[in-house]
């Protein structure tokens, strides 16, 4: 249960809730809100009778919330999250957008020539690695803050949101000082403290799966964040282990209208690491579109036999060309449009 | 390896060939397939040396298969395999069909009824369950050679081919009597004794993936099937066993492109058995669409909440119709077109 | 629930029982146990008042049933079910049982001689495949009929009784004529029509489990066996479908005692193909017995890397002995005792 | 490939091997291990010829390493890793370790009494949680500092060495100042910085299996802690994710003696987390010493009913002696002993 407050309602107020909760033999945790704030019920069995609260002032509805998430749930808000990115593109709204570049940024040249193409062909955020987790200790880890430096002068040149992954908590003010978008990777989609960090920021996040997440753990997840204050958060399905090594990944496409319906928050797809595999990724990005995703991440490079890191699951930005064709026709069958790039300069 | 003979090659001509290769210490298997015979080489390592073949009368060439499955590849047959269906309606070629039903036969009416629903709204086969699988015996079990004489009936009326599962070698004479297309469920997909007898029913099969069957055994399914001398095989994917409860299935959309690039074999999904949640089945059944698949397999209910069985993945007509919709322009986008229905009398 | 009769309560009481259910407005389903009869009612939400069944001649009592099958669960029978095979050995009761043998049966002097050899080492079940159910068409099948009668020449020379598989309804009455356990192999768990069949043809049962089945579709699978009046079953843990190709399946040992939690049936586990690699062989089958199994079943070959099938997952004669003197000092610990081979002749 | 040096080789003699690795076209990337330092050829495809090094002094020999592993691989290292604790047990060796306790530190009497509780029943390592990583941010998180403070004091009443959770690299330090072992949970298998810094900490480490980690991942991740220059890495196998909602993990045992084969590194198995099912906790200890495992991780309350986190997968002291009694006879089944708890005082 959550004991909404009213929008202006004071602390005083909040606590006099606290304190009443508390009277009745349950824990209360107050929730501040962009919107608005709540004190969350803990430890209750069953619902709990609005009449209890009735005389307080500042309170304006009690709320049954069924999952264990509760900010991110849609009966916390039911109403679409929108993320706003600089340049204007909105994530979540009646926009879809298209974020593309190469895993791993390699040179300045190779990330502004990669984000003019894919600007041209329509994506209006880049992505990029300049921080690689890697399984193994001795593989390519990403070129650090150089890459970060190019990233800001592709944007520069592009007008392209700038999305980057940040790996740990001592290098989140690092990324967020060059990125538009901070990305917390499949792997650390538990590690709780990265979390409570970028939930500080003051940027919006992107947050993947965990390849073995359930749909719940994910949208806990962006409760960690959410809780610190930070309502800009992203989702993204990329894919779940499976048992057929055919594909690296299942890209479960069903968890796009599964946490649509669960929550207010937007959810991309990144069919590049959800299936591994380069015949894949055109048909499963249009597929992603067509489920009603919010937008699309996705491996391009201008020529992807010469990447240094996952070159076999990315696609060449002519074929990227023709997949923007397609996904515009899409994104109209289900009532949404592509977000369209800038004109810079 | 496979030896493939000359179309007019003699049935003296393949056992010379099949001497051959015996007395190079392989074992050999002759295939006739529809369109062309051919000696499959075994127990081999590495290539063999056409060479040695090429004294002997009706060889054409020796082709290299690196898949365990044979007739199913895109090697043996590279051009795709066009199942034709009774009243004109094709699988594999420009059109995509669209099969529909409720998940069981109930009665002469509800069959009927929902087959001209389903028609007018877009479908040109008719699903329907007459033999149904149940975990528990105590389930609902289907109405058996009743529900095979409504099926077609509800032909008769609306011009749909019918499609309906069969469950055991001892009704696949039965069901072939009545069906147009015998379906092989997910849980028969490795009972080899119903796929060889399916083999040879003279009647197109439905196979369904099993849901922990990889694509490899999924084709090696289909080959025990093609091994009979049937060629029409019409694989779908339905969904694979996962971790999140909070979906039945995972429906494995890369599949759809995984296979045609393996196999000439067209290849269906069923978004209602592959998540098993209404609020999912219509985004699923746009993204297969969008993600190529050669049609789907859909259970359409008048009043779901009033299905004896499966209701709680069940669509409406209502809703159906508006799939149709979206599902033609989805097609066009990656030029195919959705098979229309044929008048009736 | 369940509305459970007298011992001696004649079918007239059962009927009346049947009409009183029906006209409570559920269904009613009558289940002949060996031990007792009992009426099943369906349909209802809730529990049903006992009281509506007080004036009832030959009721005993109402049970409640909360798992979805019934006779196969604890609460329909308290007490382990031990079933009993020729020679004197038992399967579920204090003693456990090992089934050794070569995958496939490959030549009469083959199986006789693993059959001497591993008796001599202790096992008092033989296993051996006449049939092979095989992924691929083209892979060695098994030797059929022949390999059935090599099977009980090995049994009349040791003593020891034979399990081995049947593939379909057709070959039910052949294999039973020969073996004194029918196997229904992982891929059969749901093959609905040969577990009726099986059901009825008056020999035990080894039901194994599907690879994507969960421990409720297993129990669900031995109810279809029992509810034809078969009381021996023997459930079979041989590993579901995981995501790490280091190892074929992942050996689910916990399924042991949760299956003991929730049912009477005796358990065993198969290490052969539940890890398919032969140095965790060993290591899985003593994990198996200190897990609580009620036996095993394992590949033994005097020559593995001879075998004409699955060698790499079978041990040689002489691990195994190695094995059962490690398993009997385990079975210890648990207050078992691994039953013994009887003298013949 | 790994270049081996001598024992003594100079830095200038390391130096050369990577010049002349570089001048073959090659990347070099040297390994100072404790025993001996490598140097590591990354970049070859197939083996590279010993012949273009035998004219460098230091070097003693070329080594292939076919797994992506390195200093984790039996292959640079055949004999098993014994670990050290204080108070003279050790991991690896004849001896295996039971290490117990509650899920989390809840006052200093709940730890204290529980340390003298499994310390009498035979375990000889504290287990306990300060911090706890939890799906949600509202449930409790561990005491953090304090709970350390009375593990500590634990430790000092009973000889117990302790282990406890590091989550974050912030609290490395903290944590290592009380703890002799560094636990990195599953969450954070793959946090590539909490990994290097535990491998700077000077700590033996037990690390996690991640529940969608395959083996070749595990071991990845432990090669991470290895290039910091800690060799006393403890692997375990706490479960991983699968389908049946029955358990809460499926505990892959056969991980032990897989691991036993690629890498010479201890690994202990946690069936409390592993299962999440008191019933199945203790057949799943047993078992895990039957498969061969170094050591035992697991949950024990005085009153598992009153936990304040995982009650339902904790087992009570009671049930923990007699298991420790079954343990102890299991283990000299498969020629290993239980460690035995020292005198203090």
């Amino acid at each position: 249960m959550l004991v909404v407050m009213e929008r202006g309602a004071t602390s005083e107020q909040v606590q006099a809730v606290v304190r009443r909760i508390e009277e009745l033999g349950y824990m209360a945790r107050p929730m501040a809100g962009l919107q608005r704030t709540a004190v969350a019920i803990l430890g209750n069995q069953g619902s709990v009778d609005a009449a209890r609260f009735s005389d307080l002032a500042g309170v304006k509805a009690l709320v049954p919330v069924t999952e264990p998430f509760r900010q991110a749930s849609r009966e916390w808000q039911p109403e679409n999250t929108v993320v706003r990115l600089p340049g204007g593109v909105t994530v979540g709204g009646d926009e879809v957008v298209v974020m593309a570049g190469p895993c791993a940024v390699e040179s300045e040249r190779q990330i502004v020539d990669t984000a003019r193409l894919v600007r041209d062909a329509g994506a209006t955020v880049l992505r990029g690695g300049a921080f690689k987790p890697r399984s193994s200790p001795y593989s390519f880890q990403g070129l650090g803050e150089q890459a970060l430096v190019w990233l800001a002068r592709a944007r520069q040149e592009t007008g392209l949101a700038v999305v980057t992954e940040v790996m740990d908590t001592e290098s989140v003010e690092l990324v967020a000082r060059y990125a538009d978008v901070l990305q917390v990777g499949a792997r650390n989609m538990q590690n709780f403290s990265l979390l409570r960090r970028v939930g500080r920021a003051g940027k919006p996040v992107l947050l993947k799966r965990g390849y073995a997440a359930t749909i719940t753990e994910l949208l806990l997840a962006a409760e960690y964040i959410l809780a610190e204050g930070n309502p800009q958060v992203i989702l993204c399905e990329r894919g779940v282990r499976g048992f057929d090594g055919a594909t690296r990944f299942v890209l479960d496409l069903a968890a796009i209208p599964l946490v649509h319906r669960l929550s207010h928050l937007p959810i991309v797809a990144d069919p590049s690491h959800g299936t591994g595999l380069r015949g894949t990724v055109v048909p499963m990005a249009r597929a992603a579109f067509a489920a009603g995703a919010d937008g699309l991440l996705i491996e391009v490079h201008p020529s992807p036999e010469h990447a240094l890191s996952d070159g076999v699951q990315t696609i060449s930005t002519g074929e990227f060309a023709e997949l923007m064709r397609q996904c515009r026709a899409i994104a109209e069958v289900v009532g949404r449009r592509v977000a369209e790039p800038v004109e810079v300069g």
